[in-house]
């Protein structure tokens, strides 16, 4: 099932380099590991702002909550979910 | 080069249903020619709304233009258009 | 899996009463079908308003899709989905 | 009588853990008790947001306020009340 | 019990002067004697605009409900409501 | 002439509780002596928020502004005035 | 006592031209009456759109609420109010 | 003098098509003028939308006024105007 | 040539009241000597708010920027800008 | 191919003005040689706000962004990206 999440990550200026640093590569890790497992389907950029879209794949609301929830930027993000459906005009049976 | 596009239908309520059933069916052939091509990378049907997300794949903003402008549902559709990167953190090459 | 359901309804005012009022009355005969199946689990009408708050229970994003645009009133209502989950700190297992 | 009440938490950054610890304990006995009494009906996390959808079973606007500002986490809340009623299509006598 | 409601007005232009009228009138007597209950207890009109102010006192949100749906001219007003309180600080017991 | 007024209060956290205290028994204070003049002719909180909608009764903007500008908590404030007229259509002559 | 009016004209395209025609001078002969006896102090085009911003100089809300509601354009405009007070660092005495 | 002006264009579905063609036949024509004179400085088509961004040059906001007002397409037109300086920091004089 | 500004000030409370009583008195002194000049026509306080909608008579954008860049208080203050013409109704040749 | 980019600065006030200034200085030689390189072809500021409104010529959203991420500003910046493409009726071949 497929979740539209759009995040935009605002990390505190008085937060040391050092612990923001270490957050991110913590966030990298445990992003890779879940794009490895196909949880995260997808990742882009927004062009100009510290912001992605991605695509989860998970089995339940629930599921995509705690994903979201893991990020280590988590308290620093503001997220919006939008639930997604396949299109019926996709030619793509699951639309990889 | 990707781009996040929103489209938002709304086919006013007074069109005769044959034409707006044309336009439907010109809409899909055209979309789907643009799926086989890989213009038209990803299409998500947003859960309970007339309204999708799509990524295109595309080599300038003139041909994404083209692309959108030429839609039969065109002159019945809000679109919002985001440029995407591709995420550092990705292990897809190129996020297919 | 719970979904939050906002349905604002907007009939316009140059549809013949009759033919509103079957609308109407198919849509409750749909409604009370989904809500025997416990489908759609809740509905509130919010005062003042030709609105409702709904709260569905369904297999996945796809199955809340179908429901919402079968729903006879789909072309005259504004949706607002958001996916749920269980509360962490509820009593309730599944929040009956 | 129903009330809807979105709830959005934001603790700032620089309160001491221990302290958010200690209010987010008290905050999850407070709300059991009222679960427990029936007077807090639902809650629901919004997926992905530290935010939750209530539903409060109370005899007034008055009670409805008292319980919130109770809240040990009201000082960082931003809440939105929705006014409910029982949906004139509804099976249930109460929508319990 | 109190409740803060705002409607804005919005008659269409093509309904017959006549139609309009007598709406009007019917709107005016149904106020007249909801006022004269105590029910709606203020109205103020908004410098400016055809919207108006209202302080509703009723049993519950089912009775507010009641009101506004039955308000002749509902159809063409957008109406917002707040639940109210008695203020802790205000010196009148029931703030007549 | 009366005005319609909203006070969204926001006292930062790292105000030392006695200042706040203080400050809201002088707030306190300063309002109870304007409703007792008539000035402050309505005040409800609105449920769930640490806001409350006024009305006053007063002779001119200046005077509105004068008074709201003295309020102990207008630092920690957000106001929105409207202005407002009786109803042509009330009962009440002045609408007490 | 001066009043800030932003005016947003939207004539529908369906009105004749005569009537239309007609409508607008009627609006600018009440205007340039208003505007010589001093009650409308100010008025000035917003570049680029078809809306004004005017100072209106009233005895009070009702007296604005009426001139505003006899404006033959008024079904056709959006109106936003806003009090005014002489601002007290200006140096003329009463700012005209 | 430089304008940041943003255009969205909507032309009513109603329209004959031969009226709207040659009202944009008359509006290009109008536009090129313009463009050779140097008041309109530039323009870009907005990627997915009806929409254009425009810098024109002109001695006053009156100029501005009376070239937007002149647009065959203003009628149809939403139009937001922002004025714009010379950066400090640019390297062209006149950012030609 | 006229621009419609309107000046929100947000002075954080954790500047050393002599520093904010001296910036703006210095504030005060700047705006006495633009309104003698006539650069800065009207200036009104909204009433309930520590903001100002003030009228500027300049020259061009450039004297517009550089006036409110120099404003004291300009960096405590949300700034928007309107551009202005002369109302073509108005009696008053000089309102431009 | 070109973009649209409106940069709203925000610089912390807790910031030492030593290091502002050199931020500052960075990004002025980092825009000056962008300029003169042509990818950062146009940027105007916005009167009255520390805002500036950009036009960059760059080949793809990737590089448009590792443009905009290289800004010493960046971390104190909101900005907005818009596609943009050449209007159709303009009459400069690429419009410079």
């Amino acid at each position: 099932m497929l979740f539209h999440v759009r995040m935009d990550v605002h990390i505190p200026k008085d937060i040391p380099s050092e612990t923001a640093e270490r957050i991110k590569a913590d966030e990298k890790a445990y992003f890779q590991s879940l794009q490895q497992s196909g949880k995260w389907r997808h990742i882009w950029r927004v062009a100009g702002q510290y912001s992605n879209i991605s695509i989860f794949d998970v089995e339940s609301n629930e599921e995509l909550h705690q994903l979201l929830m893991s990020l280590p930027l988590f308290p620093y993000m503001h997220i919006e979910v939008m639930a997604l459906c396949r299109h019926p005009s996709s030619l793509h049976a699951d639309d990889r």
